[in-house]
């Protein structure tokens, strides 16, 4: 995986760059300061990083088609819809680092409503950028139009979850209410990524169904070892302050089952030290052994595990070639590997 | 115009509260929250008021077919790709009432980031599911895609316009600056709305054109007006305080040409009480006073009522029914005469 991730990565990038040259003219003859704004786009979509969801689309199609050629400008449409959507992220939970620079929203003067401000309307126009280059495309009418459907229904779902998102700060979610949050998160980028790469390949319909799953499948199994990262990566592994997201209310599936499996007082400790927000090094620290003590870490690993076995055989059932199906299996088995790190 | 707009505002509110039943029902289906913010947008959507954009829709394509069955349901897109971008705009303007209510981002509970968090996930829903009401519609695939990416090109638009609107409250900008900003605001709208309805109304080619350019007329036209609302109108004339906007360092039309034709001590008296911004009834009394005097209120009506009378020439020009022309000359020629109230 590592090889391919790393060639097309640099293929996609490539072809940014391309997207971004012909872009920025248009918008510095608009206006200088658009033009300014449009370059701080372009550093945060290019800051260095793997492109999962967008080589996801490319092994898709290449695993139906044999053929790379036509959709590495559906790539460049997957990049500007997913930063699109983290900008809006990090936006509303106040995030303060992405892939080692500042967010979106910090990189402008005058005062905090100004940058925060072009936060919103540039998440906007990166979405609508994004299905634009679908149309550009050499992909027929019909395609293109079941594709910009998939994000349209892609992207009201995950606005939803994070919605609910913001809703679990004040409240404790079951592990069920956390599933019906998480089902429209990374599932639904996964899902739109893969599918667009496989319906643009001409995957058969029974293949649309599997991947459909698998996608879904390999979207929680990210997403709660993204989570676990979050809280249980020192500063150094992970590029920002550590629990952060826990101190904020979020209820990652660690802090759910915590919840569920602990005692009544540990639960209570629990509870005080999320209320309490800033407690430090210390409290974070007492925060991660109740979850360890409890058995909720080992429980989360074992969902996402379980996660992932699934998808791998979904992925195996499929008529992709067997470079695109080593692909998937590697990128699953990594995630995976990545949830020993943390004992 | 009266008559029709009542008429067709009627028609197209009942379309809409159709769609919010059904919409609702799948909503509350997926989580009670999520039904609950559903709600509040179809509040927020059904408030009273004229439906100018979507029955210019209507209008237009009635203008070339005779009909209107097909085009209420592309109405509904309308209504909710507007509302959506007035939930950022209000957002971003830190707005405290729309359309005799509370603005979206003040209708929920908990703390202010809260509600202004669901303001921007909601604001994106609008626009996604804006979109997908137009492929569910009867038009043939190709139309769809053309307005869709009409649609595209105005939402990318409309929030570079909204980010110089942004910076200006940091400088002053010229008049020909503010036609750059003001060129991709309400005019890009009634583009939008206008070339919606003909295209899907299969208008000819010259037409289209000469529609694009009456729109933009009509836009500028509106938005010169509404801005001399925002100052001018009385508190019960307008239902939100007035001067608000400039107090947020907005640079409508007439605070430019205020800043170009006042002599040096008037531009700077103008200058301190923008920029003192809480300066009380009495201030904004003198703001008035001064734009006024200035000539800047006078050649600010006469730029929207040159930009009216070029609008009437060019929809007079088309090929659309008696009907449908006589609807938007009355609807400009509204515009013109709202702008005498102001003395």
């Amino acid at each position: 995986m590592d090889r391919l991730l790393e060639e097309y990565t640099e293929l996609i990038d490539h072809k940014l760059r391309e997207y971004f040259k012909t872009v920025l003219e248009e918008e510095k003859a608009y206006h200088p300061f658009i033009g300014d704004v449009f370059a701080q786009v372009e550093e945060f979509l290019l800051r260095k990083g793997k492109r999962i969801a967008s080589c996801s689309t490319l092994l898709a199609y290449k695993g139906y088609t044999g053929e790379i050629k036509d959709i590495i400008d559906i790539c460049v449409g997957i990049e500007l819809y997913r930063h699109g959507i983290l900008i809006h992220d990090d936006l509303v939970d106040r995030d303060e680092k992405r892939r080692g620079g500042d967010v979106f929203h910090k990189l402008f003067t005058y005062e905090d409503r100004f940058g925060e401000s072009i936060a919103v309307f540039y998440g906007n126009i990166l979405f609508s950028q994004a299905l634009k280059t679908l149309f550009e495309s050499n992909f027929d009418v019909n395609c293109v139009g079941t594709v910009i459907q998939l994000f349209l229904e892609d992207y009201k779902a995950v606005n939803e979850s994070q919605t609910l998102d913001l809703l679990f700060e004040h409240k404790e979610p079951t592990v069920e209410e956390w599933y019906v949050m998480a089902s429209k998160r990374a599932a639904s980028l996964f899902k739109a990524s893969m599918l667009t790469g496989a319906i643009l390949g001409g995957a058969p319909a029974q293949d649309l169904q599997i991947l459909k799953e698998a996608a879904t499948h390999i979207g929680y199994s990210f997403d709660i070892q993204d989570d676990i990262i979050g809280t249980f990566a020192s500063e150094e592994q992970y590029g920002r302050s550590t629990g952060g997201d826990i101190l904020l209310g979020k209820k990652p599936l660690h802090i759910v089952y915590a919840y569920k499996l602990a005692n009544r007082d540990l639960q209570q400790e629990l509870r005080d030290i999320i209320k309490a927000k800033k407690v430090g090094a210390e409290g974070i620290d007492r925060l991660k052994k109740i979850i360890k003590e409890c058995g909720a870490l080992a429980k989360t690993k074992e969902v996402s595990k379980d996660h992932a076995s699934r998808a791998i055989k979904l992925i195996n059932k499929t008529a992709m070639t067997a470079e695109s199906k080593n692909f998937f299996n590697d990128l699953i088995d990594f995630v995976t590997e990545n949830l020993d790190w943390y004992q």
